[in-house]
């Protein structure tokens, strides 16, 4: 094998660009621990009846399965074989698959360790996912989600929370143009009602996710087409209308809502979750969203979506309340509210508008460089000292010539160079070389110390 | 689907392990990088030709293969499936599989960025690895190894350094009892020589592998059963011998060896070590180990695994020099060395041995108890300017009764609560209650931010 090459939509991650990533997950991760969230880690396989008929039947085929162990056919050739087809075989042979997203493997682990936890439970998790969706701009086969969700308390504080963390991140990150949008799914039902096509709501959500490609015309199209009427579409349009989360709007919403209970329900979570962010200074960066739906079938209360303006890029975060996640897998009555941030999308967006602070590119480090063999014992006692003093760095591996190993300092990016030949052991000093500025000078590893201890 | 289970060989990882696990991987991160290495990170998938045949027979059978999408059988049907065996079928239907360890991504990340990377490369790369193997205490099938590498130098200063960092490492995590065993590939294939035995030396490598388990007896029974005389035994059981890393003692092996010059090679390359640990403060905790033969067939130089007396448990750590793994992805001639932490096995140890720090146990948090459904809002602005000051806190979700919120403060191991109604609001003060004493006091904002600063 001669021309090794990546799995298709997956990335290796060099030092540049792990210490931007890093930049953000420490960020996020910083903000997650400042809300009092406690980390968690689940495995990447998990059994297949854990991840299948959770994300809807495009979830399913977007899976990654693992084959299974051994002699896996076995038992299947007694069947007749040669009519099988693959979907067929597929739960025959593959037990396990890789982890989705980090939602469903929370509630499972909830489930597994409720005498464990204290209800409510904040837990954050920062690990990938895979899809085996078609890779493209922005969408990769492996990606990083940063999730923090809170399960076992249904008041709107928890929601609150969860939008402070978003402003704290963003405010972080250096993103100030970022858009939080914001709907209920009780809210959409009650439109439903409205409507009278409380039968159709699935129907009804899934083209108005669309609403953001297609537009009013596509959307009223396609309910057309699935049976909608004129009228029903009508009715539709003035719920689909975004505007700065406020009491005002609300009140709107409710007379417009007024012949459902459930679409009231929706707008006075939301009316809670307006008190709580006034209270908090986080009524800000945030739009009520009409035609917000989120695919994902598990939503039941508010749900919400993060976009850039001017990004010309999919959400960069998202999220929002399920009832009874946990319920699947043998617990119920457990509601849960979460986010996500998609790290991978926030790098991509990071870089596209140079938002990374420049003195993370590149890692700070020391280079010794021997000048004759018998140099070499000193600087590694030397570099042995910086390194009890918390200062990184190395020794070139051998006395080459000098230009060399310069040629290397600079190549990785080295703060200084520090010089050492026969004159500088016998007075017992060292020669240091600011690679920035060129400029050269004698100094005592003491003195280096003092000078270098507040740069690293 | 109502008794949700974890896949076999695979662990949930809840707060207070990870607490304990972050201890162990930042220990490790902060001493890679104060010797200078970068992070890399590969991705969990690779196409199956990268992994299989790097880890000899029985590592192709323990590597995860993760089943093609699509209709994988279609062209496969054409051909007698009626005949086929799992084995046959495997290559045709899974053409990516699991990382099974980082050196040989590492490799392949090497390969394919050679013009990005500077010589010598010193990445360090702290990922989890998977392996199909029969779970049992101390070995699961998602497991974490935290690796460094120097590639591109032949230096033995970089076995020293790679030395320095187990010091580092065990001393950081307050391991004392720990040893390094090291030996050379040369010196055994020295001993080979010496022997007479060349053509077998992988028979006599896998042998001595097994020294540890089987002893002396076990390792003369199976060299006699594979064809050893009872000569070449007799020749063998002098170099099945560990002592303390002198000069010493490889002067004396120098002298067994002297009748093969790749034996006196790798006993140079060893003094060459020797001399570089002497002049870091490194020669200690060193055994040079005659038995210690290491599995992986592409090591080519010295190899080193770390045991912990009393452990009852394997190595902890192992490493060793490779002459031509990047020579498999297209790119020869480039020498490289590397250890890497067994970071599930040193939690298992530290763990046994109560070895973590009390304080890690628990993260650090504030409680807000709003004693009416009115003190929310106040107990909301007070919470935000906390964290303002890096201070983690939350509010309870709801002004219940205030046994049951000091219950939950108990179980989160909240280090204080702070209690808020009418009085406290109206007066501008907290009563801030430590969790530990039990001792209550009243205290402004301001207050209670300067004497918690020192303490988060």
């Amino acid at each position: 094998m001669n021309k090794p090459c990546l799995a298709k939509g997956t990335r290796d991650f060099g030092p540049e660009e792990m210490n931007k990533r890093k930049f953000i997950f420490s960020t996020i991760e910083k903000i997650f621990k400042n809300y009092a969230f406690e980390a968690i880690e689940t495995p990447a396989l998990e059994n297949i009846e854990t991840l299948t008929g959770k994300y809807g039947d495009e979830g399913d085929t977007l899976l990654f399965r693992i084959l299974d162990s051994g002699d896996y056919l076995k038992t299947w050739k007694e069947k007749n074989l040669l009519d099988a087809n693959s979907s067929e075989l597929t739960p025959h042979i593959a037990s396990r698959g890789l982890r989705y997203d980090l939602t469903v493997p929370f509630a499972r682990f909830v489930a597994m360790n409720r005498h464990r936890i204290s209800i409510p439970f904040r837990r954050y998790q920062m690990q990938p996912v895979w899809r085996a969706d078609r890779p493209q701009k922005g969408r990769y086969r492996e990606f990083w989600q940063l999730d923090a969700d809170i399960i076992g308390s249904e008041s709107l504080m928890n929601e609150a929370d969860l939008m402070n963390i978003f402003h704290n991140a963003f405010n972080g990150l250096g993103i100030d143009k970022y858009q939080i949008h914001i709907n209920n799914r009780k809210v959409l039902e009650g439109v439903a009602d409205v409507l009278g096509a409380k039968e159709s709501f699935s129907t009804l959500t899934v083209a108005l996710d669309k609403f953001d490609k297609i537009g009013w015309e596509g959307v009223q199209n396609e309910l057309l087409q699935k049976g909608f009427s004129n009228q029903q579409c009508d009715l539709l349009k003035p719920f689909l209308q975004s505007a700065p989360l406020s009491f005002e709007i609300l009140a709107k919403w409710k007379a417009m809502l007024q012949v459902s209970p459930t679409g009231i329900k929706g707008i006075e979570e939301l009316e809670d979750l307006c008190n709580y962010l006034f209270a908090s200074d986080g009524l800000h960066h945030i739009h009520f969203d009409g035609t917000l739906a989120r695919g994902l079938s598990y939503y039941t209360g508010c749900i919400f979506e993060v976009k850039v303006l001017d990004s010309g890029m999919g959400s960069i975060a998202a999220g929002g309340r399920y009832d009874n996640l946990t319920g699947i897998f043998g617990m119920p009555g457990l509601s849960g509210v979460g986010i996500s941030f998609g790290a991978d999308r926030i790098y991509d967006l990071m870089e596209a508008q140079n938002l990374f602070p420049s003195e993370i590119t590149a890692s700070k480090k020391i280079l010794f460089c021997p000048l004759e063999e018998k140099s070499i014992a000193f600087c590694l006692q030397a570099a042995k000292i910086l390194r009890e003093n918390a200062i990184p760095c190395l020794v070139y591996p051998g006395a080459v010539k000098i230009k060399k190993q310069l040629d290397f300092a600079n190549a990785i990016y080295a703060k200084y160079a520090v010089l050492v030949g026969e004159n500088e052991i016998n007075a017992g000093i060292l020669s240091l070389k600011n690679l920035e500025s060129g400029a050269q000078k004698s100094i005592s590893i003491d003195d280096l110390i003092k000078e270098l201890k507040h740069d690293f």
